[in-house]
C-alpha cells in the first residue's frame, strides 16, 4: 500500500481526561497520556504519536485542554502548531472529534479523519496499521467506521460491537457492518459475547470521512453541530478566539458513541474492522498490573525509574516515582502507587474504587494532591 | 503500702534490641524503645520510666548501647547520670541485667532489683505496681521472682511459665512457685495452656535480690558472672574504661531466661506473680495493629504525628513518618509504614517476615535504611 492510499488521510489525537482511577499516578497537571504506562520509555500520547505518524504523516491533529499546552507541544516537538486544538474546558469525546473534524473538512473537503485516544496500549503497531488502512478504505464508501478488538476474556470493562453481514469494499476484506453497540455488560453478558465470536471490544477508533461524521452529527445533535461549525467557521481567521469564546460553552457534554456512533449504526452506516492486535485501556491500577504481568499471577511488577524494590513472595504492581526502597511482604494483587506527595495502597480487586478516593479529596478540599 | 516498702529497690530498664520486625519504623539509630508505639505521646522508654518511678523513685537504672546514649539521656532528664550503664556492643540479656545487679549490690548490698524491658506497652499501671510490690516482698523472701501475665488468647508469640504451689509471703498473696519455662510453643500446646489455666505469659520480668540473681548466675554460668563481676568492681572507679575494655569482649551472649530463670526454676528458686494487667510486648506489626484496634476486625489503626490517611473500606494499620496523604482502598489487615526513605506494605499474616527483609537489606548493602 502506497502513501497515495492515506494522503488525505488525518489522524485525531484526543488528548482529554485525567485518568482519575489512575490516581495518585495520574493527575491534573499530568495525566494519564503524559505517563509512561506501558514501559516504553514514552508516554502513552507520545507512543501513541509514533503509532500514527506512518500512516497520517504530518496530518495529525492533538485536541487538548489549554493547561496541557505547553506539555503535550514539548513532548510533540514535530506537531505543527495549526494542528494543536486548545479546549477551553472538556466537554467529553464528541466537542474534540467533531471540532477536529470540522476545522479539518474546511482545510481539505476530502479529507478523512481517524480518531485514537492519546492514552491507549497498543501491542503490534503492524497489526493496527493494516486495521487503520482498511478502515480508511472502508471510510472512503462513505461509512463511519469503529476498530473492534477481538476480545482476549470476558472483560466487563469494556463496550461490546456486534459484527453483522461483511462489506463488500475494495481495500478492506474485513470490514463488516456494525450492528450495534453495547456499553461495558454484566459478566454473563460478557461471557456470552466472548463465547459467542460476534462482539469486539469497543476501543473508541472512529474513522470516517469528515464530512459524514458532521453530516451525522448534524442530523442527530443539531445542538453540538451548530456551535461546533460556528468555530471551525472562525478558526482559521483573526476570529478564533470571539468565537470560541462564544460557542463552546453552549456545546452539550456528550461523548461520541451516543452523538455519532449509536446512530449510525441505527441506519446502517456503521462499519466495524476487527483489530487482531492486543490492545488496552488501562482504565485503572488492576488493567496496569494485567498489562505488565501478562497473566502470571505471581509477579510484582514495579513501574518507574530507579525504584528500589524488595518482594518476599507478593503480586500485583508497585508505581514509584520516588527513590525510597519500598519492601513488599506477602501481600497478594497489591497495588502500590508512591509518590511525593500521595501513598495509594490497594488491589486489583478494589482498583476501580480508587476513583471514589478522587472524589472524596475533591469534596474535602484537599486537591492540592489531585 | 508505703515508700519504706520499696525503698531498697531498683528498677532496671535494659533499653537493647533494635525491633528489627517494626522496620522501617525500629531502626538502629532509632530503635523500637523511643518510639510512641502506645498512643501515650511519649516513647515506650518514657512510658517505662513513669511506671517504674512511683516504684523504685531515682533508684533506676537504664543500660542502654553506647550509640544511644545522647537518645536516652534526652528522653530521660530525671535520670542520674551515675545510673546510666552503656554497653560497648549488645550481649543480650544476662549481660545488661547482671551488670546493672552487680553495680547495684556494691552500692547497696540489700538492694533488690527489679528488670522491666524498655519497650513493652503495660495498660494498668496500678495493677502492675500491686505485681511489682508482691515480687519485691517474694525476692525479699530469697526467690528470684517473675511476674507471669494472665494470657488473654492463645498465643505462639511468647514464651509460658508454669504455676507451681502457692508460696507462704508475707505481703504477696498472689505469689507461687515457677515450675518450668516453655519457650513460644505450637498452636495446639497454647491451646492447652491456655484452656487449663496453670500457665502465665513470660513478660520477661525479673524481681530479685541483686546478690541472690548474682550468685545464681555465678553458680551456673561462672563464664558470665567473672567478667561481670570483674567490670562491676571497676565500675565506680577510674578502671572503669580499661577493665570495661578487657572484660566486655569475653561475656558470652545469651539470654537471662537460660542463664538464670531456667536454673532457678529447676532448683525450686524461682517463683511468679500472676500480673492481672493488660500487656503487650508489641513484636510485629500485627501486634501493634491488634494494640490499636482492640480486637475490632474493621477497624484501620493509624500512628504519627499529622497523619493524612483516607480509608475505604480497609482494614489494620498505617504508620506514617511523613505529610504524605496515604489512601489505603479495599485492603484488609494491612499493614503500611510509611517514612521518608523506606516503604513497607504487608499483611498481619506476615507481619513476622518483615525480619527477612532486614535480613535482605543487611546482606546487599542497603543498609543506610537500617
Amino acid at each position: 500500500m502506497t502513501t497515495s492510499a492515506t494522503s488525505d488521510f488525518y489522524a485525531v489525537i484526543p488528548a482529554g481526561g485525567v485518568g482519575s482511577r489512575l490516581w495518585p499516578l495520574s493527575r491534573a497537571d499530568e495525566p494519564k497520556f503524559l505517563h509512561d504506562l506501558a514501559g516504553t520509555g514514552n508516554s502513552l500520547l507520545v507512543d501513541t504519536w509514533n503509532r500514527l505518524e506512518p500512516l497520517a504523516g504530518e496530518n495529525i491533529v492533538v485536541v487538548c485542554g489549554v493547561a496541557h499546552k505547553k506539555t503535550v507541544r514539548r513532548e510533540l516537538p514535530e506537531l505543527n502548531k495549526a494542528n494543536l486544538v486548545l479546549e477551553p474546558n472538556p466537554k467529553d469525546s464528541t466537542a474534540a472529534i467533531a471540532l477536529a473534524a470540522a476545522i479539518i473538512a474546511r482545510r481539505n473537503p476530502d479529507a478523512i479523519i481517524g480518531s485514537f485516544a492519546a492514552d491507549h496500549v497498543i501491542a503490534d503497531e503492524r497489526r493496527f496499521g493494516k486495521a487503520v488502512r482498511e478502515a480508511i478504505a472502508t471510510a472512503r464508501e462513505g461509512y463511519i467506521v469503529t476498530i473492534g478488538i477481538r476480545p482476549t476474556e470476558a472483560s466487563t470493562a469494556f463496550g461490546y460491537i456486534e459484527i453483522g453481514e461483511a462489506l463488500a469494499v475494495d481495500g478492506a476484506p474485513h470490514a463488516h457492518r456494525a450492528v450495534t453497540f453495547t456499553e461495558k455488560p454484566k459478566v454473563e453478558i460478557a461471557t456470552e459475547y466472548f463465547d459467542g465470536d460476534r462482539h469486539l471490544w469497543n476501543a473508541g477508533m472512529f474513522i470516517a470521512k469528515a464530512s459524514v461524521l458532521l453530516d451525522e452529527l448534524r442530523a442527530n445533535r443539531p445542538d453540538v453541530a451548530g456551535p461546533i461549525d460556528a468555530i471551525a467557521d472562525a478558526w482559521d481567521t483573526r476570529d478564533r478566539d470571539d468565537v470560541v469564546a462564544k460557542n463552546w460553552k453552549l456545546i452539550p457534554t456528550v461523548a461520541i458513541d451516543y452523538a455519532v456512533a449509536e446512530p449510525a449504526a441505527e441506519h446502517g452506516r456503521l462499519a466495524v474492522i476487527p483489530g487482531e492486535f492486543r490492545w488496552d485501556d488501562v482504565g485503572d491500577f488492576a488493567a496496569l498490573a494485567r498489562l505488565h504481568n501478562q497473566g502470571r499471577s505471581n509477579v510484582l511488577a514495579t513501574l518507574g525509574e530507579n525504584t528500589r524494590v524488595l518482594n518476599e513472595g507478593s503480586s500485583g504492581v508497585v508505581v514509584s516515582q520516588t527513590k525510597r526502597l519500598i519492601s513488599v511482604v506477602g501481600v497478594k494483587d497489591i497495588v502500590i502507587v508512591d509518590t511525593d506527595d500521595a501513598l495509594l495502597v490497594t488491589n486489583a480487586a478494589n482498583a476501580q474504587r480508587v476513583k471514589n478516593i478522587v472524589e472524596t479529596i475533591r469534596r474535602t478540599g484537599a486537591d492540592d494532591v489531585l
